[in-house]
């Protein structure tokens, strides 16, 4: 399954500084060795068309194996801990679990 | 490149036939050469958090080497097919386009 997050951060949070560190904690929680593939990233530079949503800040894209390996990340203590240390800083959050049903 | 189009269907095209032949479409567009990777997923079996949505009907996740590459998918024949003979059939799409910045 594939689990996505959509991040918008606090107006007052887009500073260098916290955008630096919440990049490190993405990071840190994309090494978590419950997901076989993780990766986070940015609105990428593609042409604005009205069916495009460009106005998030982050997101991470994370694939597991399983629906139970993603239930247990969600209370692994790096998952936890990024929760703890950041969660300040966004002001909205949407989630898209998708179960792959073909792949190429 | 990550590119995500989240399908929102017609209620009267929910049926059987027409899920089939819309799979079968989202089956041929991952197969479009110009992709490292692609997959058509439908909402995970995950706990219903308000933070989660899961009021779509189909995902198409698609990883391009380049912005340009997925420029060019835009207008290739397969993807300007499946436009064509599926664009009725949803009544909400939603584009997520993302620059991976790390992934492991």
């Amino acid at each position: 399954m594939v689990h996505l997050v959509q991040f918008w951060l606090k107006e007052e949070f887009k500073t260098a500084e916290i955008c630096e560190k919440f990049e490190k904690s993405l990071q840190d929680l994309c090494k978590v060795d419950l997901s076989k593939q993780s990766s986070w990233g940015v609105p990428a530079a593609v042409e604005k068309r009205p069916v495009v949503d460009l106005s998030w800040d982050y997101n991470l894209v994370t694939e597991f194996s399983t629906v139970e390996d993603h239930d247990k990340y969600q209370s692994h203590p790096e998952h936890l801990k990024f929760l703890e240390e950041n969660k300040g800083y966004w002001e909205k959050v949407l989630v898209i679990d998708s179960e792959i049903k073909f792949s190429v």
